[in-house]
């Protein structure tokens, strides 16, 4: 077995004797793959080496093998070996964000500083909810959320960010996926046939819109973030207008008030992903789009940036004329348990909500500038490119660096990193007519727990270095 | 305003002034039909009175009640005015199943006893479960759901249903109609075209199934349970082995056997929606069906009837060659909280669970002893149907009553009831070929509070007495 395969520690759980062997091996490898386990760009043993490790047949292993690079799983490159393919998005059965990595640091994008969160002060907003809950509130629930969150929600969102929002037009959802999900069904049932989306978006939201027999346009980004005169008649458009993802930039004025026009003149709406506004590090948070027109736009936030993913839970503001079809459309898969939601609500109306925001916001703010000094410090050639906000950069690779080297590099090394083409959350959607972009790094900088953090820094510091093209 | 809407007590929260009023009319009216404020069957005002009563011009009350006709809202009968109708399906466009009723006694079926709900043992459960968990529980999930919380299910579904199980077969969802979705899509992306379910089930269920694309048909049933023998092509079929829902039987020994001979012959797969079957009075429960064939049945229970429907926890035991492809299903809706799944763990290994079933066991049969000395006692007229087991027993009406005049009239007295026909959870389904089944009343003696269920009795026999045919 190849050191790659070795040091990524991979145990394939594989029954080596019986008729199954070849299957097990195909769905053990295709597990593996997915639970990202196997990262991308990893090389694969050799057949031989594998078939030898194993001690089963040789031909075995080769079959499988070929199974899996017919099916997408793996990639035969000439002269390299056999990779852990770049999965498109038809290929990505499970979910593409991020799972526990299996490698001792993490830097990659799409989750906060999950060890940060605040057990004691969520457990006693719990307590307080199951206690003062009312006894319906353990029944099947009102498909628009509690009212009690709902109504937290409209305070904080409407001071923190300036969304405009009573609590009738909020419904309380899973997070943001969900969100979309929802937004999908109710513009398909009208008659929706495509969604715009950023380039280089997350390849859950696409396979969401997809999913809901919508198909997907693909908008261009420049320096001002998304080249809003691209759009068309599409029936919406996905936006992360506070700190575009993965880019990094925030969507220039103009571009917000073109992207209302756009809305304004063909019916269609501006889904404004508001996934970290509430961090921006170097002045005061730019306020939601949806304040400009609460008609057009659906401002959608959740708790999976705020405090921790594994919450589950988000909210959409929505336009008058979505209410009751997005309603309804939430009322077959009403999700969210109401204890949760009570808890939410006691832990912003009791003033935690917003005492854990601006900690953690300074902690990112922290590991932000450790970042970029020491990017500058020892990585001087790497380009750290958009705003002082959020909990990701972008690095820049100078001409020469490829991800999948870096990211292999890395993983060889114990730390777990995507890039821009390369990654878990993101895929290629480019738009042919634009420029490619360089390679680069999608950083996370509040994926690691604060122990870890320095830790990660130089590792991916010693990679940049060391795993430099020759 | 006629006295049938009065005592309804319905408020129609209504701007009576502007552009606005009629559309402002009609989507109240839908609302209140939606919320089942306004329940089927009720009369609704005639347009005169209700324009008198609103301050608003007559054709306006007029044109929203003919719009509410085209939409199948309202049902217009020669002599007996204009009525709320009863919903079918494709009209079903909120949760059918119970919301909290406005009035002030509920034996509608469909949740437990909501106001058992062991709070400070939950509290206790999500305490040690908050401060227990590892990091990475607060991260995005594996969709197969908290490895604790397959574990514990693993004990207790083998020791209380028999289930065979391991937990590499369970998959946590958000509840039965939540699992349903899931093993639809999958049978759907198999190429799959239609899927079985019993006579009088639950619309929800149908709605779920039809929405992935399936077409679903009907089992009619008989005194042995839902006909086997009447199944063909479809890819599966939902059964309530335990407890038909809501026909009270338990599916006899010789249909289960044709039911997993059915599966093996055909490729089909049987779905067993075990809803209430730790719920039996006179024996020991019959144990899950899926023992019998593992890899032909998925079996699927929830917390809802446990404990609450407000905690949304589901799981489903699969089939191995389903596992994949429903987590794969699951990752894109991956909803159930990890701290929530956690603390259900908790719950379960420390014994609360096991108790908590054994009380409400003891408590659910003393009130359907109580329901049925009532009945005998006060309304020997009227037949209970059905084993004793589960939350709710059928109440067969003698000839000459109709379904829905027991229950507008048990509504002018503040009860909540519902009909075999005419009801929230339940639809006509039956099969023409079948014969028609007798008006009853679906009783869910679980729904009311300990305090109030003695004077939801009183009244339930004092209607079906008072409110008897003349």
């Amino acid at each position: 077995v190849s050191d790659s395969w070795a040091t990524s520690g991979v145990d394939l759980h594989l029954e080596t004797t019986g008729p199954g062997v070849r299957v097990g091996l195909e769905t053990a490898l295709r597990d593996a793959i997915r639970d990202r386990r196997l990262v991308p760009g990893l090389r694969v043993p050799s057949s031989r080496a594998l078939a030898a490790d194993l001690g089963i047949a040789r031909n075995t292993v080769a079959d499988a093998y070929a199974q899996l690079i017919a099916e997408g799983w793996l990639a035969a490159r000439q002269g390299s070996g056999t990779r852990v393919a770049h999965q498109p998005v038809a290929l990505t059965r499970a979910r593409v964000l991020p799972a526990a990595s299996p490698l001792p640091y993490d830097l990659r994008a799409g989750s906060p500083d999950i060890s940060r969160f605040p057990r004691s002060g969520w457990l006693s907003a719990a307590r307080r909810a199951v206690n003062d809950a009312p006894s319906e509130a353990f029944g099947y629930g009102d498909p628009h959320g509690r009212l009690e969150l709902r109504q937290a929600l409209t305070g904080y969102l409407a001071r923190a960010r300036g969304v405009r929002v009573t609590p009738d037009r909020v419904i309380i959802c899973s997070g943001f996926t969900h969100g979309l999900s929802l937004l999908c069904r109710v513009l398909r049932s009208r008659g929706a046939t495509a969604l715009a989306m950023e380039a280089y978006g997350t390849a859950d939201h696409r396979a969401v819109a997809v999913g809901c027999g919508l198909r997907v346009d693909t908008l261009p980004i420049d320096d001002h973030g998304a080249v809003i005169g691209r759009l068309g008649d599409q029936a919406g458009v996905v936006l992360t207008p506070a700190h575009q993802f993965p880019l990094g930039m925030a969507l220039a004025p103009q571009r917000r008030t073109s992207a209302i026009e756009w809305a304004a003149d063909t019916g269609g709406i501006v889904i404004e992903d508001d996934y970290d506004g509430e961090f921006r590090y170097d002045r005061q948070p730019v306020g939601a789009m949806q304040s400009l027109a609460p008609e057009l736009v659906v401002f959608s936030g959740t708790a999976s940036k705020s405090l921790a993913p594994g919450l589950r839970l988000g909210w959409l503001v929505l336009p008058g004329h979505l209410v009751d079809d997005v309603t309804a459309a939430k009322a077959l898969d009403d999700y969210t348990p109401a204890l949760d939601q009570l808890t939410l609500a006691e832990f912003i109306t009791s003033g935690r909500y917003d005492r854990h925001i601006r900690r953690s916001r300074l902690s990112y703010r922290r590991r932000r500038d450790r970042l970029v000094a020491a990017l500058q410090g020892q990585a001087p050639q790497i380009h750290v490119t958009g705003i002082a906000a959020g909990l990701h950069a972008l690095l820049e690779l100078p001409p020469g660096y490829r991800e999948e080297d870096i990211i292999e590099c890395a993983a060889q090394r114990g730390l777990a990193l995507e890039g821009l083409r390369v990654s878990g959350c993101t895929s290629v959607y480019t738009d042919s007519r634009t420029e490619e972009r360089p390679d680069a790094l999608v950083i996370g900088y509040g994926t690691p727990p604060g122990h870890a953090y320095n830790a990660a820094i130089a590792l991916l510091t010693a990679v940049l270095m060391e795993c430099a093209p020759a």
